[in-house]
């Protein structure tokens, strides 16, 4: 933020390289946000719209003002193809800033999806459309467009930072967010952490502890842990 | 609210036209509210009991009491045909007032579905009876029988005003509240407001933008909007 | 509570009868918290992770430190076949505490679901599962395991009290707990309740009025309740 | 609300008598919500600003819009000496409408306070200048004029309905709203009230139960109350 | 919780030792909690009434039902001097349960104070009597006195358990419980960990960092802590 | 936030400019984040720990994990005179980070103050010591130390983003947020704005309206308000 940071548009915005992006989607929120050692996650109060919803792309950060959705006009101006609009808001406000106009809008224009930390409204069509979102609140409170805030400037979403171009990645567990220059780090780390993850699993169907798998008895004792009869 | 508005139940109630009623019950919340001027939504925490519920039909008010059914049963003896229950409370209480045997009894009594302020339990009953619920929370804990409230007095219910006979709609997208004068006149209103919206979504749909289907761009720039490299 | 319960595993932990158990699996929630006479809920904020989801079984009680889920392996040593873990937190968190890996060890040890006053994640997986699971957010944010807790020291989670062997019942109504000695008497009883309803649901939907049916009109007089035209 | 409720200023408004709201001035707010038959609450987030704030007068009413604080400035102007602003917004929202300035405008005109469900700011200068305020927020967040809300229109004020001209007050214990027509009524009815306590003080002080005082034991004995050794 | 556990009061309740109590008394609830391993602390809702509030008393324990503070009157017959009471109820509400004419009636059978999982009314007043109340909500709205509760039954209070008889202290800092067996323990304990405390407030005032005193270094940089330039 | 942001201590911030810090101290929340552009802001949840305490320093910043305090002894090495420590937590969690001690090493160590995305203790020293705490809880509920975080790395604080060396700037109204390079423009531009409030203070004092001192009759006109006798 700074105190230019309102009123703008900013248009040459560094994206995420797709095909990284693209190998990021391939794994669940919680795995990406592992691998990027327990970061990035917005407040897990931002849930799908409808169940099984998931997307991936590049963020188009919008800064909203509260009851006012002007800048997600301007920001389907700004969409390329694999895109993510991630909407924040200077205050809390759950009013319903997006509906089934703007989804056609955002896809016609190459968007892939909304993440909004904030409401929004007409969850049938959406739904029907396949449009995935992500929002703070389902409300039919329409908004009005009166008073200007920014597009791709840093904002934050749900408690989590966002640049312009960023990753993001939404599932039924959630939103992360990935900077630009760490989605292929990230994208191999979460491959080797599920690579793990298959071997684990199979020993523990099997009926083998975690306590074992993980060599956990030790520190467990070490930490003063009794097994009292 | 007076100083005599507890204990009473009022029978003389002047219902919305229900012609009128049928006619908006073809528009979703959004529109509706939106045909109103953007007044008459219960807050946003409001949900549906089972998803796609749905609802529409002239308002039957109950003010409960905390912890408290007795005034459900009480107004059950009051429904026509077409009638919604709307029920608040007079302080904020997550109980669970209702359930699949009062749910039998509106039904029988001509009951389309009902509006609470409050908790409601037998979730899988109302959803395979197909009873349409909107409630603030899921909730087993059983109420007493013991406090008077009443029956169709003006209520609050989810922060709206609503008075006995209102037109009430209810889907995903939340519950509106229309006064019982302007059903015909908001139920046109949303029928205008829908027909210009599918040459908007066909136009957006071919890829124009908002920006330049609805000339935003001159009071943008008007406003101060400036487009950064 | 004791000056002892932290970083203590007990082991000798009595159980309810089984059978007793499996009765009362047969009712709902909110039959067997009337049937106890309202007691023994948890708060409604926990929740299903999945529509649908229902479990009964004797808890394995876990007291977790926020942020940290080394307790949920212990637990996992403890299962025996019928076991249903039931989690509670030192201090509020909604971190994901619990996945799809432990999910498999709890099942492979004879665990049939998890009631925990925290998060989870893993929500498709545990969908495709069917391992029922009921919590109070879905998070992808993971957990350490650094700090003791406890298993099978009483605990009270989302409000309600718990000791190791309880019996918990939830479905879509929510959570209940019935102390191990009262399993059979509160089936019992809730059997009896069952048994009166069908009988009601007859006559509501034959649109008598419980007004006449619970012969609330008489009271209600007393109580000084108005009809006014 | 109706269709036309948005946008507008009503200047013919019928105050309360002001000597009756006077002689209310008197009673706390408990005493004249039961005095009233328990109802006229406002919802018990609105806290007073300063330890020690109250106020009594005759509401001059404020729609707001989220973020806007226009219509506070509009309704300096229909002030007469011996009102509070009561204002509401058209959905929740907690920045900051309010503060010095305003309240100085205000106390020039003849304003005694402010009750508003939404936030405020400038709390030191509010509590040095003796402005009593209520308010769901303290927020330094600032607000845009751009959008149209009302003046003197009726409202729904932190979940209880207010007209104007109807009676406010408020204080340690919250805010209540008598309407116009009974405030006379209720001040009488508080005063029959308040005369009954000073008796009942005396005797409990002296260590006689309220058990005797109200004659409670007989219908606890009735309701099956069971005193266990 | 039982089967039988409403509808009845407990009257041989042992109480902790009031020696032990006045002890615990003089230590802050962070202490004493911490004395304890970290347990028996309320959930930090439960704020005092008025600034500086505190007590310490044995635990009288009241369950309420939602909207209705029948056994808050029945509490009071069976204060003994040293006591407060501890109130929960059995679904949450914030209705205003208490006030200055119970506070009076408590004070003069002995009664110290009151902890409410709910709201308390008459702000003021308690404040000028100096009586202190540890609530979750202030709230003007009055009750009824209708449905059994009980008296001196374990209760979960703000999510803590609570038997009668236990010792409760509360200050600036929150509410903590102590098992009636325990005090005497606890109480060494806390005088034990505030010994250590006078030599560690010396030295870190003195500009020792925590780091050296608490030996932080070695486990630091064992646990891969790096130091950036 | 990197895949290298955990377990890391920058040493070698840059501060904003300490004569431009302390000419911001002289202004007050509202205004500084007026001056800023309406950005910069905490969410209001953040309340100080007693009634007029205010604070304005540089920021360093720590990233906790939940119930574990580690870095803030580790945050105690890095301060230098003129420092506030700003604390967020990698997910949302109220326990008891702070209390006496460690402000006692703080101040020692120059540290003016704390800005805490969580919970806090030892409320009455605290006071005593006149220590300026912000805060979102004030819980007595101890931590651990046992899991590292970061200090000095970016952090969102409650809702804002906040770098090492940025000013902090807290009174009653909130807490904002000055990133180091704009501190001396935004103390000029605040300057500018209290310049200007010291003439509307006096002719809205003298009874003139906002709608005339600010011209906003005719925008309202135009925007559509009626006055309606």
């Amino acid at each position: 933020m700074s105190m230019n940071n309102l009123g703008i548009v900013v248009r040459n915005i560094v994206r995420a390289d797709r095909a990284a992006v693209d190998r990021l989607a391939g794994f669940g929120v919680a795995t990406i946000h592992e691998a990027m050692g327990r970061v990035g996650l917005a407040k897990p109060y931002l849930r799908p719209v409808y169940a099984g919803a998931k997307l991936a792309g590049t963020a188009v950060t919008v800064l909203l003002q509260p009851g006012d959705n002007w800048m997600l006009h301007v920001a389907a101006g700004e969409l390329v193809d694999g895109d993510v609009v991630v909407a924040a808001c200077t205050s809390d406000c759950e009013d319903g800033f997006f509906g089934e106009l703007l989804a056609t809008s955002f896809r016609a224009r190459g968007g892939r999806g909304l993440v909004i930390d904030g409401g929004v409204r007409d969850v049938r069509e959406l739904t029907e459309m396949k449009f995935p979102v992500f929002s703070r609140a389902i409300n039919a409170k329409g908004t009005v467009k009166a008073t200007l805030g920014s597009v791709n400037v840093p904002v934050v979403c749900a408690g989590a930072p966002v640049s312009p171009g960023d990753a993001v990645v939404a599932d039924d567990d959630g939103v992360v967010f990935v900077p630009a220059a760490l989605v292929a780090d990230v994208a191999a780390a979460a491959a080797d952490r599920e690579a793990g993850e298959a071997d684990k699993r199979r020993r523990l169907a099997a009926g083998e502890l975690g306590l074992d798998m993980y060599r956990m008895r030790e520190p467990l004792a070490k930490a003063g842990l009794r097994y009292v009869e």
